[in-house]
């Protein structure tokens, strides 16, 4: 070990909490030190969000011509996909994105170090040998795919996380995907897009994180048309010379590749937490406070994945940020978190807005429902399938969250975020706008159907104009 | 000419906004008249909304072959379209959504008359030969396309609108289009996307009724790839034998077909509005309140596009709503009207929304920008086109309006649209949570340049917790 060298600041990890940390660091301080172990770039640019929306694209543009047809688009049947080459795109584009997450380290190479390392103490460091020491200590080391012990033998050719699927040259013909929640669903579905056999194992009753069952149910129906799906089932595996055997409850199938996405685990173990002299949890997590990223009462942030708390980028970038903030104030600040929001890229889009339906007391909340199976927009498109639940308070009509799976659910969560995070009653939402014809008319029928179940008294959407001078009919 | 009978209420017109106020009246009472003349079904399921999105749709889906080839599809180029049946698949769909239009007659056929209506009196009507008084009338006679004097006689097989395009069996080689609004840019776009080789003019400088010269200037250049636009340029139309020829300046071009979208003009003639004895404009229009659909103090209301203010669905059948609310009460109510909103479905997608650039004072506000060109997501998906320009109070931030074309815009406006309507300053609407990967991150990205400029302190998107009890560190 070399002498110790003091800092202000130490973090650990360059993924994204870590660089959003680091940026708030920099406004006040030269005296960092960034450390990274395994490759550069962030998870979502290398293994999460972007792959996977490449694929995503590839496999919807191509299943698009089962349309084509009834729109008039003559020879669809002459389209054929090339594999190599989709994957060979996603990797092209995925680097490029890649890249531009690591303009960030042009000009402070002096300050990043390339290892492992670990916490000694509340305030120290090693990391290649070297001992470090700082006021302020940021550990934002990300997470890692699940994969159990039992399966940990299976060869990396046949057992496939998101770290390896984009990295294929090719696909077989057959994959099993294990897990249904954001990640197993949308490639599951990309890969039955693009000619893929898929068959797909969840020990859920729901898919996609969703706690609405008809919401649930209305998903997996339209999925169903495009793959197998088994849900509440345990999934054990066994590897065979050709390829892997799958086996659950009574289903017995061999396939030739298996994608497990049953969830990441933060990096936090070998992290050197027992060194910190703080309780740890029977996962061996210690107390971390959403609000401010700080390990119990100590000088120990952590944000991002490694936390635990909801692995989503943005939410993930707001906690890398809060740690940067903290790690300079005297008195450590909370933040509110913002509105819950998460969603899955399937066809059609999964979201999650606000608070979910299992959090929710029914007694005190009433559901509007619109189904999009024959909204006019959508059908006009071609993509008039799905159902979109809002939540809302029966005594005040506030909105309280939604569930939805339906076309375009991907913006209206955003739309309904923004009246969750205002703390909007479904009247107030209501007063704005709607074009014609749009998917946000469906939302707007959901409301609708709500407003109907409050105890609110129910009226035009448009208010009356106080300022008025109202005269009586001549 | 008949006996007098008297009615509560006569609503002249059976479109959206005589549709809708028949909604409200027929809460209070059954002794209503409903007078149509011409088809029934609305003009945006007859020949608007409806059927111009259903081309739009076949448009699209056959113009995204040119990303195939980077997405690894192959043999993109043996597709082809078929317009006989895309036209015809238009027209079914058509059909359909006319149809549901059409059930609020189910029942009611007593009510219905089928005939011209014209105003005799304030109180009284003649249709038919028969005359009618009635407490109050709502006029809602909807509107037709402009065509000029000089080119009513060309051959309609040669000079269409949309009253006539979606009926067309097959289109020609070679259509010009005349204006480019909402209807134009839609129409120019989609024919040119389905193989037609357009030609398109427009007196206007800027494009699909945008008024920031960026935002436009972005739209043209994109639209320009795919067909040729002549802005500036008064077009005047001649009939030849096997045409049309289009001059315009020293342009001079022979076309097949021409179809002329220069705008709506309201069916108010000949409605015997003289008979009034109120005041009427150079137009013929009477002064009509938008926020109570009243015709000056007279108990005749005018709603809809034959009111001649905004003529779009949701407007519009907002002006039926008032209309057919006011006719009930003694002290005629004002409503506040929505905050404004313009969508064009054009790819990139065009939107409006509040206050247009030109009706703000440049300086108390700043301009949020940003591009798509190489937005994250719109990437992925080959969509990276595009700007969006928000405004915002420089000095309390409050968000006044947005001008776009980018894609998503549809959706985005939707939500900027609840934005505006809630007062909301550019740092409440950055506290809603924005996922990854998401258009609605380049929304984000024009807000936050918006932010820098005001004069509002700049800080995290994340407020502090009030109730925190901060602690110092140990």
């Amino acid at each position: 070990m070399t002498a110790l060298h003091t800092k202000d600041v130490i973090i650990i990890g360059a993924g994204t909490a870590g660089l959003a940390a680091l940026k708030q660091v920099q406004e006040l301080t030269d005296n960092y030190l960034l450390i990274n172990d395994g490759p550069y770039g962030t998870t979502c640019a290398r293994v999460g969000c972007m792959p996977s929306k490449l694929l995503i694209e590839a496999a919807n543009a191509f299943h698009r011509r089962y349309q084509f047809d009834e729109f008039g688009i003559e020879n669809a049947d002459s389209l054929s996909v090339n594999l190599p080459k989709v994957l060979e795109r996603v990797r092209h584009v995925r680097d490029y994105f890649v890249s531009s997450t690591l303009r960030v380290f042009s000009g402070i190479e002096d300050k990043v170090i390339t290892g492992r390392a670990r916490l000694t103490g509340k305030r120290t460091i090693s990391v290649n040998d070297q001992l470090f020491s700082a006021e302020k200590i940021i550990v934002a080391t990300g997470s890692r795919p699940i994969i159990p012990d039992k399966w940990q033998s299976i060869s990396n050719d046949k057992l496939l996380t998101t770290d390896t699927l984009f990295e294929q040259r090719d696909l077989k013909s057959h994959i099993a995907v294990i897990g249904l929640g954001a990640i197993g669903i949308e490639m599951a579905q990309a890969l039955a897009r693009l000619g893929v056999k898929v068959t797909a194992f969840t020990d859920s009753a729901l898919l996609a994180g969703l706690t609405d069952e008809e919401v649930s149910d209305k998903l997996k129906y339209s999925l169903e048309s495009e793959f197998t799906i088994h849900t509440k089932t345990q999934a054990d595996l066994e590897e065979l010379d050709s390829g892997v055997r799958v086996t659950a409850g009574d289903i017995e199938v061999n396939v030739d590749q298996v994608l497990v996405a049953i969830g990441r685990q933060p990096n936090l173990d070998n992290m050197g937490l027992d060194k910190l002299d703080i309780a740890l949890d029977d996962k061996g997590m210690p107390d971390i406070d959403p609000n401010t990223a700080q390990v119990a009462d100590i000088p120990v942030f952590v944000a991002g994945d490694a936390s635990a708390n909801a692995m989503l980028l943005h939410e993930v970038a707001d906690e890398g940020r809060i740690a940067g903030h903290n790690v300079f104030t005297d008195n450590i600040e909370a933040y509110q978190r913002r509105t819950p929001l998460a969603i899955v890229f399937s066809e059609p889009n999964t979201a999650l807005v606000g608070s979910r339906l299992s959090e929710l007391d029914t007694d005190k909340m009433v559901i509007g429902k619109a189904s999009f199976d024959d909204q006019g927009r959508a059908r006009a498109g071609l993509r008039n399938y799905g159902v979109m639940h809002v939540y809302l308070d029966k005594k005040s009509g506030r909105l309280l969250g939604a569930e939805m799976s339906c076309p375009g659910a991907e913006h209206m969560a955003h739309t309904l975020a923004l009246a969750i995070s205002q703390d909007l009653c479904v009247k107030e939402v209501l007063a704005m706008p709607i074009y014609h014809p749009v998917l946000e008319e469906g939302m707007r029928s959901a409301l609708r159907d709500g407003l109907k179940q409050t105890d609110l008294e129910q009226s035009f959407d448009l208010a009356r104009c106080d300022a008025f001078n109202s005269e009586a009919l001549d």
